[in-house]
């Protein structure tokens, strides 16, 4: 153990995750950009070793020193904005999960079929040519913290909004009504165990903004509603629903090892859902790796206080995995 | 206190009830329903017992075993709804409590009266016949979770959504303009001492999802806000409003020595409160006994960290309570 | 140390920077009018004295024997309310800041100024006469708790809301559009070294409870939004808006050693902004002391866990950071 170092990049849930491998006794080291040397810098109480980078694009050259360093790369939401999805898939530094995960994340229509699979309410989805009936979301592909959404309440508003839209492949969705809420799981393939770990919504600008401004200002205003994800916000959920949304983090995982063989999905996930006033519990989308609304629970969550006697982030429960797989020699079984 | 075993329904505040037996000492077992059995078992780490049930009516036919292991019942927001207020009165288990305070709580009439006797602000409540001259929140009787309620600008709007309402008991309560804010607390009969254990706000489905709608695309779905609740939110609360609240909660109690004699309310309750712009406080409604808001907490809250040393949450703040009562020789000034 | 008591006036954050000072092993006391003691007696388990005083105005009469006590006053943000200003800069009891910050913090022009020497976004501003020609907040001088605000989104509105408006200094900000979030730093002259302590929303009354009522109603309750604080919500935010924060923060620091020199501000503040949906930072106020946010972390944050091993609240800081300058004999250099 004293051998290896846990690395990520500078940004998301980096503190955390290095923060987490500290506490499990582990080296640890971030590569960020030139403007945030002197963010992770700071924390040299606990991080160990920050590598420059000048940009993302560079960071094929600096595998071969990680893959010296005996690195285990913790991927986040970062990393496919970052580096782009085949420069993960290719990276040969030892990564923490199922790269084969990673197509079944960022393809909208593969990560409907997943989620269907597992008998999970998804919200319709509209192709090409179809009447928009309903109100809808329209979401750009791989789009990273909300940005490029908007909303539409008719065909109408879809085709005049749909004229200066940029993205070049997206979804329409239609738009559930109800409050989201995001549920974070750990699947233990070691000890096979599904953990909840925590719960948050999002904060996002501006559409967070709008209940703020009287209807009849609203008017004067004409805004229109964005949701750019700018920080989060702790939750618990009702007990009673505990039991359902435990059960669907089950089936994910279990269609996953089918769908993503043998391994599966395991590891950190995030399951996004819209609670309806019926209480239906309709899943907008999955985040197969650590969400950034664990950060609101890097000294611990009231769920993980069941589970462990000490403060367990998501990121120090990731390092943890990987001690746990040391131990048992089972090292190979949790990387790629 | 090792041959007493603290036992509860599965769902609510369980889990947090159970965790906070186990770190007080004290064996535990939760009775729940088929779909929950693999929930609360997945915490063998702190739960001693999962004994399945499969319909509530039965729970009368499992009082002689829980009276054989010497339980004490913790009865939480779920008790009423799951197996009858009277079925709550005739237990024959230990149950931690004042049952007196089950009529004054479920009754809104009574509730309002004991209120008034604390000199609490309450909303104007219109009786049948009265004319409706300003908003109205319109709740049924008994309603869980926030189930069956509904707003009314005016006498139109009433006489017009009454017509498909099915609840047969229910209350018209003037729809107070503010922010909701939940406060909890713990008063205990051994010490005599009120403690301010956190505070919350509700997470509410469909309610807490309009503002993220534009006012203009509202007008467009026609959607009728419904107050189910999902989760809950944690609060901190200005520390200027903490004397007020604690003496309102001081009154509560009082009064309740005489309408519910001679024990009155103790242990963990809430008061459901709106601040109003001119930082009015009304009380909409009280809880008297552990709330889900307090799930926030399981390890710990801002506020009960300035009262003890260890994460206290309420459900372990209840255990405590009967470990003290053991010492002091009191268990039954506590049970009923 | 022994010999040194830790003071505040009881409202604010007062029971933070209490239990902060006994943890830290200082003696305390708090200063209180009569309707508050009993609250603050309550908390006899790390209170050590509780002065009660019958008006703010005799707060120089108690000066002597506070000084006598070897008291150290810490402010908050109820100082200026209660006492004054130019109370507080007289004050002869040591007290832990730089007095000079009182006045660039209270007069609203110049704290604009001192925002814009470091380089931060502030909302536009308008001067007597402008033409208003977006929608403003009108932000009474010296305002307490969001007290006395008002949104107009037109000149007309303006108009027609002035001439009922009581107060006399007031200043008309250009109204963001965005998400509001509280950014709480500690800034220590001993370490040179700025620490991220935690983040918040604030919780107003009645502009957090519009969003909860439909367009259509809201329309018949013409509603007019206040901003009351009551409370505060606990928030993480992204990590890649990190950077950029800690390096405004930096930059007003930097900036007050010239303004308000030579130690310019030091400890805890706040900067308070709204975050648009190009993810703009404005700055809409700083608060040049502990902040009521900081309410939320009393048992520590997220954030200051990165930092410290145990609960480190912003109240425990300042109490440690009294504790080094003790220990490297610099008592001096963080009182005025």
């Amino acid at each position: 153990m004293r051998n290896l170092t846990i690395a990520t990049l500078g940004s998301h849930s980096a503190l955390q995750i290095l923060k987490g491998a500290k506490d499990e006794g582990f080296k640890n080291l971030v590569i960020c950009t030139p403007e945030r040397l002197s963010l992770y810098r700071s924390y040299d109480n606990f991080i160990d070793e920050v590598i420059e980078i000048d940009s993302w694009k560079n960071f094929p050259k600096l595998e071969k020193e990680l893959v010296k360093k005996n690195c285990i790369i913790i991927p986040h939401g970062s990393f496919v904005a970052y580096l782009g999805l085949e420069e993960n898939k290719k990276m040969k530094v030892p990564y923490f999960g199922n790269k084969q995960v990673l197509d079944w994340e960022e393809d909208r229509k593969m990560q409907r079929y997943w989620m269907e699979e597992a008998k999970i309410k998804v919200p319709r989805q509209f192709k090409k040519g179809d009447k928009i009936n309903r109100p809808v979301i329209v979401k750009s592909y791989g789009a990273a913290g909300g940005k490029g959404y908007f909303m539409a309440r008719n065909q109408k508003e879809f085709d005049k909004k749909i004229q200066t839209y940029t993205a070049k492949r997206f979804m329409v969705q239609e738009y559930i009504i109800g409050v989201p809420i995001y549920f974070h799981f750990f699947f233990s393939p070691l000890t096979n165990k599904m953990e909840f770990m925590s719960v948050d919504k999002r904060y996002e600008t501006n559409v967070d903004s709008l209940g703020r401004i009287p209807a009849l200002s609203q008017r004067g205003l004409k805004i229109e509603p964005t949701f750019e994800v700018v920080g989060n916000i702790p939750l618990t959920v009702r007990e009673s629903m505990l039991a359902e949304v435990m059960n669907m983090s089950d089936r994910v995982v279990t269609v996953s090892q089918k769908l993503m063989p043998p391994k599966g999905l395991f590891g950190p996930f995030c399951l996004e859902a819209i609670i309806t006033s019926s209480e239906e519990i309709y899943v907008i989308e999955i985040s197969a790796r650590i969400v950034a609304g664990t950060n609101c629970f890097i000294n611990g969550s009231p769920y993980t206080y069941l589970l462990y006697d000490e403060p367990m982030s998501t990121g120090r429960r990731i390092a943890r995995e990987i001690k746990l797989a040391i131990q048992k020699n089972k090292l190979n079984s949790i990387l790629d």
